[in-house]
């Protein structure tokens, strides 16, 4: 690589995006390209959690890309958090006069490209639903949305990005507050279990919910600068949108009540996370579950003589792996066939983070074993049996998966401060300048805070802000900005 | 169902698609919300089509929903195809002032929300193409699309739709018409063999060509109103787009060239030719290789007493069938615990087209049996001992798909005449009023043609087109409409 983490984070940030080959920047400013090998590990994203979307009861529907204006306009703070950050379609047609573009066919009601889409959907939530008997309505969606961004960053902040929102009414607020429970746990076992991100799950403070709801809670996981991205959210929505869209329904007691909400999402916002959580002064270390492949077989082909039987042998060494499993799946293998040299290819592969490399040549075919690089030990050249290596496969790929966790919780466990308990301190500690936790950038503070968000104003210059409040509480305490008591503890960073 | 498909083809579609609770209109004229059953089998449909795409070679990537309005008219006869159905983007801010909505944020170049991404992708092609080693280049995306729409049918025509498109660049022509070629047979293959959609492939004449495109070849299914359906087209687009993108890349002897490139793709408009093609007057039948459940199991619950033990029974069944496939897959297997009547439920699965509903009721599991419908014969209700009608599931499941795939070839053949030799005998075939072939609408002619368009003119107040000229040629004759010597047979038909 050019950086590493320790000379430039941001540059390293951008630099492992380029050589993974994930994304790149479009001609449409703020807008990504998804590359194949970016768009493989999202899609295996999207299957973990659309499983587990299902698994839970929930359907998947698609609502319209466009919002009519005036939608927004019933939900006052829900338009005053997304109005500055609109796409906003006005006409249908265009025609070339003397070479000069004319827009043409303007619309009566200009049409929002949806940023989030609680208001449609609350729409046909008020048509869907009558009765009790109507109730719950789960769904979710697998979308594109849009909220113009001024300063992009390819993954975490760019002006379309890819998502699921899932989106469900209840006859009243245990249910619906249960639901936003269950799916933060969905969120955080997928992340956890398969994207190997260590997350606090906790409530946000009231100043930083989304714009229309209750509550909100989030996922907040340590990147290697010590700053926090919030992973993922759940929203307790109450009745406010069921009241500007008028969802009712009849109770058990032929009583019309309006109807709970709640809204959940993640998005590629995650592969943000998992580059910045995983990636490391070589390149990218995916975690075997989102992997696209999980071994990539590098066939060595310096003579055209030796080509039929180091290709057979690659064949015969695949097809024996994908007769293995991981986490109850096939593995996932492919063979570079590319007429690029073989060398190339091993980096190339260990850049994008692939998290076993196997080549293959002429001598290891005639003793029947292969040459294989770890992606967590690359220094290592090892060589082993083919038997051996297919029966190990399934057990080096849990070592990988559970080492690339460990190895997360570990750095971020080192990296949150509860010892600091004044002002003083806690500006001492946010005022170091690194900005990579191995140089020693301040990583994240866990201690009270009163709640008052009055207090918040002096943090504003670090840039530092209240991630959540956390479930697991101690019990109360001083607060750690302003010396009163302090009912919760919360967590403390910079962030994303 | 209110109406019938001789009663009045259109309303009954509609109907289809409402009873079958597919799809609904939005509010947001010419959008649809796709609802979870609807989804569900766009969802298989997108699985098995998927599967065949990568296992062609190609990747999926992500390209940005916006292309600027300047690359459109970088190829003339692409932006003429689409200029008059185009939802442009002007501005991205809003404001409320004394209750009025007031747009800000001006761009300074409209960005067009992507009809189609030929114009984008073919951009990050040019930056991705430099050698003949990085050569071909296959690619697909799942997107939404947006074609503004002043006449709406669900799935048929909305101004939103959901669809994939391929797109691939090639070192000559050769490749690229086998790419071209290669795609519409994997689209030939998941339309009859998992839709069970016979179609007719072939290639669209010179004035339906795709806008751009030197050639597109189509596939074409009947509907029950002898109407033709576009089901998916392929298009060889030359190196057009190549030149106005300046795709080049250095050939084996160092010389600059121009890419050829491919485009090919299949819409949520499938649904339509599902519906259209396998609904009868009961509703829609899903062939079971796209039904999202392929099994209903519906328990009869009138007593409380009785709820465990056909709860039992019924979560048995479903395990047991679960242990079965059919095209390779576990079975999918629902059971409906809504609080609703047993005969209702039963009805409505009926017409959402699931292939086998099975009733469980305190009789059945004292006997061991199960009562079951078979969407092909819905007059008929079975009973079998549980375990043999495990045993015959899947088989059943294959008869039902080769059943509906059989149906819709005998009907479609029935209708094609190949006996109408002059335009009066052509004229007098069109001018059949009925609008259900079962009541004597009109089918497709299948005649000789000169190629002339200007030979077409007569047909528009008949509302017939050229739909293809078909691959499988019988050898030169006599033009249907004008009796002069022509090359090729085609298909004559109206359309949707």
């Amino acid at each position: 690589m050019d950086t590493n983490r320790a000379k430039d984070y941001s540059d390293w940030y951008q630099e492992v995006v380029r050589i993974a080959d994930l994304a790149e920047n479009s001609l449409v400013r703020g807008c990504m390209v998804i590359k194949p090998w970016g768009m493989g590990t999202w899609e295996r994203v999207q299957r973990l959690l659309d499983d587990q979307i299902k698994a839970t009861g929930h359907d998947n529907c698609y609502f319209p890309l466009f919002v009519p204006v005036s939608l927004f306009l019933k939900e006052a703070e829900h338009v005053e958090g997304f109005a500055k950050e609109m796409a906003l379609v006005t006409h249908t047609r265009l025609k070339i006069v003397d070479g000069q573009v004319k827009l043409e066919g303007e619309l009566e009601e200009p049409l929002v490209v949806r940023p989030t889409s609680e208001t449609i959907i609350a729409e046909s939530f008020a048509t869907w639903i009558h009765s009790y008997r109507d109730l719950p309505v789960l769904v979710n969606q697998w979308a594109n949305v849009v909220r113009w961004e001024l300063r992009p960053r390819l993954f975490l902040r760019t002006t379309e990005f890819l998502w699921q929102e899932g989106h469900t009414a209840h006859a009243n607020q245990d249910e619906a507050e249960a639901e936003t429970a269950r799916m933060l746990e969905v969120y955080r076992r997928v992340m956890e279990e398969h994207l190997a991100l260590p997350v606090i799950t906790g409530e946000k403070a009231a100043h930083e919910r989304f714009p229309g709801a209750v509550a909100t809670y989030s996922l907040e996981a340590m990147m290697q600068d010590g700053k926090a991205l919030q992973a993922g959210t759940s929203h307790y929505l109450g009745q406010g949108f069921a009241k500007s869209a008028n969802i009712q329904f009849q109770d058990a007691e032929g009583k019309l009540q309006h109807v709970h909400t709640t809204s959940w999402g993640v998005s590629t916002r995650l592969m943000g996370a998992v580059i910045m959580t995983h990636g490391d002064d070589d390149g990218l270390r995916l975690p075997p579950a989102i992997a696209p492949s999980q071994v990539v077989i590098v066939p060595i082909l310096r003579e055209e003589a030796d080509k039929p039987a180091v290709m057979e042998f690659c064949e015969r060494a695949a097809g024996l792996l994908r007769a293995r499993t991981f986490q109850g799946e096939p593995l996932r293998v492919k063979i570079d066939i590319r007429d690029r040299k073989a060398q190339d290819k091993r980096w190339e592969w260990i850049k994008k983070g692939a998290p076993l490399v196997v080549e293959v040549g002429p001598r290891d075919v005639a003793k029947g074993e292969v040459c294989f690089i770890n992606r967590l030990e690359i220094g290592k050249k090892n060589f082993e049996p083919l038997d051996a290596f297919v029966d190990a496969a399934s057990g080096r790929l849990k070592g990988l998966q559970d080492g690339l966790y460990a190895q997360a919780k570990a750095y971020r466990d080192a990296n949150i401060r509860t010892d600091i308990r004044d002002f003083a301190a806690f500006k001492q500690h946010f005022s170091r300048k690194a900005e990579f936790l191995g140089k020693g950038a301040p990583g994240w503070v866990r201690a009270h805070w009163c709640g008052d968000p009055a207090t918040l104003a002096p943090l504003d210059e670090m840039a530092v802000t209240v991630r959540n409040v956390p479930f697991d509480q101690s019990g109360p305490g001083t607060c750690v900005l302003t010396g009163r008591p302090a009912e919760t503890e919360v967590y403390f960073a910079r962030s994303y």
